[in-house]
């Protein structure tokens, strides 16, 4: 479980993965590690798709190991990274009901998220029984979606009460960076309650964004 | 119909479609809508590529609507986008006769600009018999491109009269972003009068952009 | 033979192609020409992958012309360049013998360098009979990266005597733009002489990059 909010905190985001999809997992007890994940990145980037990866700490840690071995080892690469001390630790999030629950293919998501940030950088999401309406109103004009639930683009929506939120767009597009990971991405959406914005990956776990709704009640 | 100029009134666009390009092609008196082409093209790359696009004005408009919709109107998406007050009516240019008249493949001349843009700020083209010359002399040396008519490149040259010209390369650049619309490219020349570039739109229609010669006389 | 060097005199470069790989070559003496690398570059860019090219300069020569003819002449292009008048002549680089001798996958080489980069400027390369090792120490962590010779990345090591020196790694990182001219390429270091990185350029000759080693031990 990895979790990970923005300076603001705003948005958070936690990432999940079964113990089961490691070829190899031991853990004695819970830890939580303080990683920079700008520098966990560059250091992923440095494996080989097909090597072999070895994610190592020690209790109590100072760093964290990251070994990557070629097939027959004959090419071994460590990395040492130093872990930060976090003045928070590990977040509980209930997991609540939602009011509003709708699924659609993660790259039209993302698609809307992107064509709407052009108008604006504040994004507004209705969702009712007759369907998903996005807007944006900006100085060079208006824009709205409205997806309808339907086969041809697999949208499913399910609501117990409609609701109408604004989001800062530049969240949202953060977020679609995911997209490549699920064909299929899933919104949770309540009156005064963060957006939830969740991508599964395959039968191992889920990434999932929340996202603070806007306060000021969007003009129009 | 549609017309743009740069601020520095040297070059000027202009894009004529059929009305029988369109579907549905309705207008009941002639109307100039002044719109921002950047925001145009933000909207226009909104669209899938296998939507059915609307495009709506009323009479003396204040914004023009655009509108998208899926096969099964799954998804519907409209845009607005405000009109500009313009200055200037649409531009009636005479279609007089040009004393040169070279045809050659978009993509080469296209490679020609941009060649030569990095010797100089100003090209010269020099049409005459026996082929086309372009050329550029800048800081660091001479460059010239010599085409002849022939099949391999499939080169055409007309010439009443033979023709010097300097240009600034930067518009001829821009220009030359229209290459995938065209296969081939048609560059019309006279004494003093501005250069037409011209790349047809299969049968439905052209754009042409054209272009003042600079005033003083290339120095060599 | 092309030679160059930095500004900082750190590295320097050497591009040899023998007479014959020429379709034609004519040199009554030999004779030192300074070519801005950046116009240079720049020209060349402007020929067509099956464009005749020739090259020319006169005895004593104020510039160099480069032309390039299409099959059939129906397009020429002519390009001047002016020359450079060289502090320097050309350099003679003794051919001495090195203790440590390396050959690996030019792509491996690159993939090292940038990922080294990431952590630090410096690289150090610690070559023994056990194989080569590449490591940096930086803000982030440290990394270490091991090749052991054998065939299934085809790493071969030659070592008279075990070396290690430190580098900075934008060059490195620079001369790897020569990877794609080669599929290997060629190490070869000794204690406190400069570090030759050669990649082969067919049998037509070779481009060769020096790089003096750095005089501060590294702290690691």
């Amino acid at each position: 479980m990895l979790q990970s909010m923005d300076n603001s905190h705003v948005s958070l985001v936690a990432l999940s993965l079964a113990s089961d999809c490691f070829e190899k997992f031991h853990c004695d007890r819970n830890v939580s590690l303080g990683l920079d994940l700008k520098s966990l990145g560059k250091v992923l980037k440095c494996a080989n798709s097909d090597d072999a990866v070895t994610i190592k700490a020690v209790d109590r840690p100072e760093k964290i190991t990251l070994s990557f071995e070629s097939d027959g080892k004959e090419r071994t690469a460590d990395y040492e990274l130093k872990l930060l001390n976090l003045d928070q630790d590990h977040m509980e999030i209930p997991k609540k009901d939602y009011t509003c629950y709708i699924q659609l293919p993660s790259s039209e998501f993302a698609r809307i998220c992107r064509d709407m940030s052009m108008f604006d950088e504040s994004l507004t999401i209705a969702c009712s029984s007759k369907g998903i309406r996005f807007s944006a109103k900006g100085d060079l004009g208006t824009a709205n979606i409205q997806l309808n639930a339907g086969t041809a683009m697999d949208v499913s929506i399910e609501v117990q009460e409609p609701v109408t939120q604004s989001f800062a767009g530049r969240y949202l597009n953060t977020f679609t960076k995911a997209t490549p990971l699920a064909d299929r991405v899933k919104l949770y959406l309540s009156e005064e309650r963060p957006l939830l914005v969740e991508y599964p990956i395959e039968d191992y776990g889920h990434i999932r964004y929340y996202l603070a709704p806007k306060v000021n009640e969007p003009d129009f």
